[in-house]
């Protein structure tokens, strides 16, 4: 089962993907779960499951989607952990490199994805998205993937002229990280280490590898931030990218105004966003404090 | 003006600081603002103000210090932004080194601070914490302290051995980060760059410094973080720690169960926590990824 999150008549909603369209949840099951976040707090998968046969009622072109999960209360994301993409950055710790996203710098499939005013290198990374369905502390590996409600595509749009070894200032811009298209629940992904994950920037093929090449898995990597921290339902973590990013091509090679940037990950879905550059900002200053970030 | 949160009677609450106890907030414009961070939201600060010749009706004993605010939506923290820190750690970087603290990680005044079962490198770091009143984007330094609503102590509880360049799987771990004893209002404080700042551990002084030090200016961090996301009312900025970290003395110097660890910024309050023993999790594993991270 695909669930996707959208506005749909100006009221945010969410749905079971069919051929055909949406079978709308927000409209069925939305007094008592609201978004796909609260049907997964509440546990409640299995009354969307029931209605799964059912025809579709809204039409794909009359939505506007959103974030998977528009309101995380926590976005983890994986650095390095894909062994060609070590190899570029020369990254040799070997515990997980885990930075944070703010839920507002997320965007939806097929929504625009925001440049930097302030970056030029504003470079692409197609990541395997996990959400988290059943929360949890101290989550041991083998139990981990009971704690997995679905998976999806994420586009971890990157300033790299802001990253440092820190991230946060690299990865938070307004509407950088596409979240998309849609959740596949976990039952249709018996082993999320199986999958092909490609990135294409307008249309040539920029990132080709698979998740069996993943260095720390999807349930090492719950077991892990489940130790020091609580994973809540909706909780999601961005498991890395693969080798063959912008910053480490010669020439470089990055994202601006009018490109399409493109995700997919095998059995799961095929997420799309067209760059546009972010505006100046109404007030202007010189910013040194940008510019030695450079 | 300075104004805590708490708990009262099995509720949260906040209110004005007297010498007598508290002048509850909660209980007075609670229906429409029902929290501190609701209060700034509401750019409603001056109706508390109007309030404060009133007599305290809530004791100091009969509360339980919360966070001063219990969920910022973001938690920004700054490291390595003493001169003497950066020597300790080696750092060179010119930009601002940020990183991101989950709500959850927190607690208040008075409350007990947990030692992760996992670190033995539990450390302290007493910070300046800025709380923004008026929420903003490309903040200019000029214009930055007008969106101050008041500053607080932090006592930044870090498992070093956790921490690596990335920082957050050693700055997460609940009820780590304690941020108290209240907001004292921006008016009190105009300058937050003349403000002496000091941390004891079991009554010895570890920390001495003064704000006046720090390499990045509140004025400045606010207008470089707003540069990339969005601040809103009731984040917190924690603007970084002195040198004399447990981590770099010699002996190393950390914190377990039953020390006492202080915060005082001059004019501001002074924050006081005891460390105790997370408990051992329910669940053993051998946890390698754990180990690796040592």
């Amino acid at each position: 089962m695909k669930i996707a999150s959208y506005q749909h008549l100006g009221r945010h909603s969410y749905g079971i993907v069919t051929p055909d369209g949406f079978i709308d949840l927000g409209m069925r099951l939305g007094d008592r779960w609201p978004s796909l976040k609260a049907l997964l707090a509440g546990n409640a998968l299995p009354h969307a499951q029931a209605l799964a046969q059912l025809s579709a009622d809204v039409s794909f072109d009359d939505v506007v989607f959103l974030p998977v999960i528009s309101q995380p209360e926590k976005i983890l994301c994986v650095g390095m952990n894909y062994a060609e993409k070590r190899r570029e950055f020369d990254q040799h710790d070997p515990a997980p490199t885990l930075f944070v996203r703010f839920p507002d710098s997320q965007t939806g499939h097929n929504q625009p994805v925001m440049k930097p005013h302030y970056s030029s290198e504003f470079d692409y990374e197609g990541e395997l998205a996990v959400i988290i369905g059943l929360g949890g502390e101290q989550i041991t590996r083998d139990q981990a993937l009971k704690h997995v409600a679905g998976y999806s595509c994420y586009m971890d749009g990157s300033a790299r002229d802001w990253q440092h070894t820190w991230f946060t200032a690299g990865k938070n811009w307004p509407q950088t990280g596409a979240f998309g298209p849609w959740m596949t629940t976990a039952d249709a992904i018996p082993d999320p280490h199986k999958l092909a994950i490609r990135t294409w920037l307008n249309g040539r093929m920029v990132q080709e590898d698979n998740t069996a090449s993943m260095i720390h898995s999807v349930a090492e990597l719950i077991e892990y931030i489940s130790t020091f921290t609580r994973l809540n339902p909706g909780d999601v973590i961005i498991t890395g990218s693969p080798g063959g990013v912008g910053k480490k091509r010669n020439p470089p090679l990055f994202m601006h105004e009018g490109d399409r940037i493109e995700v997919e990950v095998e059995g799961i879905g095929h997420l799309s966003n067209v760059i546009v550059e972010a505006p100046a900002p109404a007030v202007l200053s010189d910013r040194p404090l940008a510019a030695v970030s450079h």
